[in-house]
């Protein structure tokens, strides 16, 4: 009578991890009754399922377990032509292939599950009457005709395969809450007008040539009859939506272990931050955009902007919840002095940030995206009210969750290539997709490149354009988007593809990432201290003399005025109020919010204003350039005091003792510098630049 | 139709985090077809349930976070007689009252579930055909049938119901194991006969004290016809199990704040860590113990030796699970570089850590006992092998997922007690319950602490023993254990009574711990530093004067015969193979092993032993005592060697200048107390005694 215990929890088990994310409604009052249940052969099978389970999730911890050790050999022999995540899928498929394979196909669930009729719809809970006793059952969702049948194949190909919903609600929010947080300030910001327009732009123009590409090709299929069902149009631009998120995660982990230039560093990863994001929206809007009858699947310009209301809508309510709980999170940790116990602070930090996700989710937008931006938030506000033990640990608790989230993924799709039971491999599909994603990539960063070269003072070199063309890897997102929806016959043949494409481009695009900086002459062994001190490069560039210094790559497009306005009142409203540094709000606001602003602001403010005003009244005298820019930005703000505040940051370069005239992008940029160095002492803005933080 | 992305989503939802637990196995194929699908009831019922799973996580996270803030304000204002876990309590029971009173009951899904019949038995699956569309439906359990009114009635409360078993998987293994991972070693194991003691013996005690009785109430209850339903003796056996597992997570707290005795500490929390597990395992035997007819549930001798076999198997089982997991990551951290990558290293350690959980249940045994010894062991021998970085990256890690984990159990406590729908209030059975377990605390620590002073050259005062009643808190252990099992109506009243019994322990004893310190003048304020520099006060206690010296507690007890066999294995071949310290192992092992010796032996055995051996040969030769240590231990060791490297541990203690003759006990004592300084200054054991490693 041991399996007394086991049934109930194993049931129960079933139901474990969902009820931690939502509350589960319908377990409370409806256990089985231990007492007197008479053994039903449920349990056996129960007991079995619950160790099998078990056995199942050691499998993939012992497939991490060993990508880990591989991962350390790799970094210990410094081989780089295989990155761990082209290694974690290797393994997948070698386990994939052991489990298609090797395992004879035993099933304990060797019969077809019992059946009955209802004549009205299905409700989410159904009670079984099996003489007089009942059971619940819940939905779990309609199955196919034909698959009524692989019920009873090969159970443990089955038992492997996740629902596609973890890899959007737990394996997704870490690795992009962690991009946001990571997120190298200075050379963001600085590119940031490029990159938003690769991301929206671009991803956009990339969608439709490979949409438009990929139904050329579905005719083509048509025509010579390899298609066998089913393929509308918008299933093409469906498709367009989810390859073009990139995942240079590969080649950002190279870039990162040579030291390469910091700002295509910063375009490749930005843009592939952003486009995942751009992507999730994008292809949602495609699923929204459903012409008058649900048959047509054509062109609509209707619904075709009310898809684009929906993309509009739902990315910018995503940015919004986003935005607004990173902000509320700064604030409690600025007016409380929770940063005098770290473990609170922590916990705080995670708690509100899991928040974001959640509360998107609750009003319709989407968590993801929602995470991405409360990530670069808390990475731009919250981070400075942060104790210093708390900086390091939150940095290492999201760390180790995205490093075994992106781990588990690609091992996962490295599985999923032999467990996946609907797989559809269509030769012309597959060929015409590496060609449409090739021409796609094209169309998105040549004329881009070209476009924003015209407006940027630095121009985007040909070997970087050639680079971020190569660097357009497909990775986690475009999988996930792919397997959240694997119904019909169009979907799956998409899956399929999608994972030939991620396969083929980490290992052969990311394998040849080192080859490829050398040959085309990017400059790797870029030392963080020289890139961050380019004093005597970026003025040559101003001089015009822009022949070796351009490496150093210099970016003054975003210092247009829509950025400097953003800067500025960043710089004196958001800053002072969200975090303890920046100039007190006593000063920049207008003298009637006197009491307010005394309110708001941070003693701390007040001392390191104090602090760095002394030094600097007679610097400010000389920097005759810097009261130039102040002049400049002081539409919104209140020029003396702003000016007094960043030449606090300038002075730290005047002391550098290399410049005397510079113009007022470059105290916008060296105020982004020192933004940056705030991170890591705060306290004093006197600071050389010394090191990237990571 | 927006809405079609949403009923897949949300039936997925409801998936999403059993599948990181346990690879879905009914998932793949088996999706709802989007494309075609009609609008049906459900599309809508599921989205909004998605909106309200999330909004109902959302209260849980706020609730948290209001736990953390005003933790936040007692800890800043030293506010002692309410703790953190009382605290969340209180905040869970206000949520509890208005989802109680404060919403009227709305409920979307307001009809009784449709039911439909088969004559077979349940299976796992069940399809349902409507109209020609089949619906999966997957097995929740048996359900009573006063409770099929019940799903009619206010769903709300139903919806923030958990599975019992989240609390079991999720919630108490990272709380376990930190507690493993985070014992004061030295007090611990200078403590271990005691603890072990009070662990099974105690436990065992106090379950059958509680058990009888609740009997003797139970049947009282039944002569005064207060008791409506069936209730055995095993339901009281079980009771007795599951209230007699201690958690004095709230004392404990005030004792670090304190800085109170540091042996009561090491009682207290080994006692009640250990019993944990023994309650886990007994109340497990106790359902095991079925005597032949099912009905009889009286004495039965043969199945009663069935369930003390089931005991030890179970319990012996778990704990070489979790001790050979463990090992094999000490092996593996100690023989890879890993440590140059800590992120990588504190990876590997989640895994592991994670994977005795799923080994235990995978092999039926229990989960959350092994991952306490995998704790101590990871501790013990893991620990040492992390580079500096990785030891704080774990500690911190699990601090977090303890804390976060700890304070969900408690504010859902609060939450239960109005929530949960089943509650049995009955004054007589409470009322015995509280007169139970006050009786079966005293006849644990009372008599078992009477016979271990006839042990223990250093005796357990009055004073602690008082203490240790008083701190005989139920907490997060009993309250999983109880709502583990809610179906029958025994189970019911006893989940009632385990709460109530809960809130009021933690609440006034919780609450009464520092004036109880004063009152029973247990000395407070201890500096950790003299502590651990006892040198004077232990010597006097060996030489008979006890008097105040007595405070300090230096307990010989655990120096017998078997703890020192034990701890010369432990230092001359578990500690050398599994981690970079102690004595190299071609010292220690017999000349003939000698290559596989060398093998295992890591190259920083031999400079650690070096560097020590040469100031210490002539210190041997003084400490002739030392010497004749190890020719009682030499049974088993080579007597030369092993001896070279005590003197090592012992030197730092001459070099201290205070003894020159001991006993062989404070030799092993100084080696236990050089072995926590290992911890943190490896490469060289010439360490003073400088501070508890939390």
């Amino acid at each position: 009578m041991d399996a007394l215990r086991r049934p109930k929890r194993s049931a129960a088990l079933d139901a474990i991890m969902m009820a931690v994310w939502i509350l589960l409604s319908s377990v409370s009052g409806l256990k089985a009754e231990d007492d007197g249940m008479e053994e039903l052969a449920t349990e056996k099978e129960a007991e079995e399922s619950h160790r099998q389970d078990s056995v199942n999730l050691l499998t993939f911890i012992l497939l991490l377990t060993l990508t880990i050790l591989t991962i350390w050999l790799f970094k210990h022999r410094r081989v780089r032509f295989l990155h761990e995540t082209g290694l974690a899928m290797i393994y997948g498929l070698l386990v994939g292939v052991i489990l298609r394979y090797g395992i004879p196909a035993t099933s304990y669930h060797n019969k077809t599950p019992p059946s009955c009729s209802l004549k009205e719809g299905p409700a989410s809970t159904l009670l079984l009457n099996v003489s007089g006793k009942f059971f619940e059952y819940t939905l779990k969702g309609e199955i196919n005709s034909r698959e009524i049948h692989n019920v009873e194949q090969n159970d443990m190909l089955r038992k492997v395969t996740f629902d596609p919903e973890v890899f959007f609600n737990i394996l997704l929010p870490p690795i992009i809450f962690h991009a946001g947080y990571s997120l190298k300030k200075r050379h963001f910001f600085r590119n940031l007008g490029s990159i938003i327009t690769y991301a929206f732009l671009g991803t956009a123009i990339s969608c439709f040539v490979i949409g438009n590409l990929m139904y050329g090709v579905v005719k083509l299929m048509q025509v010579v009859g390899q298609l066998t069902d089913k393929f509308y149009y918008t299933d093409c631009l469906f498709f367009g939506a989810i390859i073009s998120a990139t995942d240079p995660v590969t080649v950002l982990a190279i870039f990162n272990e040579l030291h390469a230039d910091g700002d295509l560093y910063a375009l490749l990863f930005g843009e592939s931050v952003m486009n995942d994001a751009v992507a999730i929206v994008l292809s949602s809007s495609i699923v929204a955009y459903q012409p008058s009858g649900t048959n047509t699947h054509m062109f609509d310009a209707s619904a075709f902007f009310k898809s684009v209301g929906v993309f509009l809508g739902i990315f910018s309510g995503s940015f919004l919840m986003g935005a607004a709980t990173g902000v509320v999170t700064a604030l409690v940790t600025k007016f409380t002095k929770l940063h005098c116990f770290p473990l609170l602070e922590t916990a705080l930090f995670f708690l509100m940030s899991w928040s974001t996700f959640l509360l998107a989710e609750a009003c319709g937008f989407t968590g993801v995206v929602a995470v991405l931006f409360c990530g670069i938030t808390q990475a731009h506000y919250t981070y400075n009210n942060l104790s210093e033990e708390s900086t390091k640990r939150t940095k290492q608790l999201f760390e180790v969750l995205h490093f075994l989230a992106e781990n588990f993924i690609f091992s996962y799709m490295g599985l999923a290539l032999f467990t996946f039971q609907n797989h559809i491999f269509s030769p012309i599909f597959i060929l015409g997709a590496f060609i449409a994603i090739f021409i796609g990539r094209a169309l998105n960063i040549y004329p881009l490149s070209f476009l924003l070269n015209l407006g940027r003072r630095h121009k985007i070199k040909g070997n970087f354009q050639h680079m971020m063309m190569f660097a357009g890897l497909r990775g986690a997102m475009a999988f996930a988007l792919a397997i959240r929806d694997t119904a019909t016959y169009a979907r799956q043949m998409m899956f399929t593809t999608t994972l030939l494409i991620v396969f083929f481009t980490v290992w052969v695009f990311g394998g040849g990432t080192t080859p490829m900086l050398s040959w085309l002459h990017i400059r790797v062994d870029v030392d963080p201290d020289q890139d961050q001190q380019p004093c005597g490069d970026s003025f040559q560039v101003l001089q015009g003399d822009g022949s070796q210094a351009e490496g150093q790559s210099k970016t003054k497009q975003e210092s247009a005025w829509l950025f400097r306005l953003w800067y500025t009142f960043d710089h004196n409203y958001l800053k002072p109020i969200l975090t303890h540094s920046g100039p007190p709000l006593t000063s920049t606001l207008p003298s009637y919010c006197g009491p307010l602003a005394s309110c708001l602001t941070s003693p701390r403010a007040y001392e390191n204003h104090e602090q760095l005003r002394d030094p600097d009244t007679d610097l400010i005298r000389n920097d005759a350039d810097l009261t130039f820019t102040f002049g400049d930005t002081s539409i919104t703000a209140n020029g003396a005091s702003g000016g007094g505040a960043d030449a606090a940051g300038g002075s730290g370069w005047s002391a550098n003792g290399k410049r005397s005239g510079s113009t007022s992008e470059e105290a916008l940029e060296r105020e982004l510098d020192s933004r940056e160095q705030e991170l890591l002492s705060r306290g004093t803005r006197l600071v050389f630049p010394i090191e990237d933080h990571v």
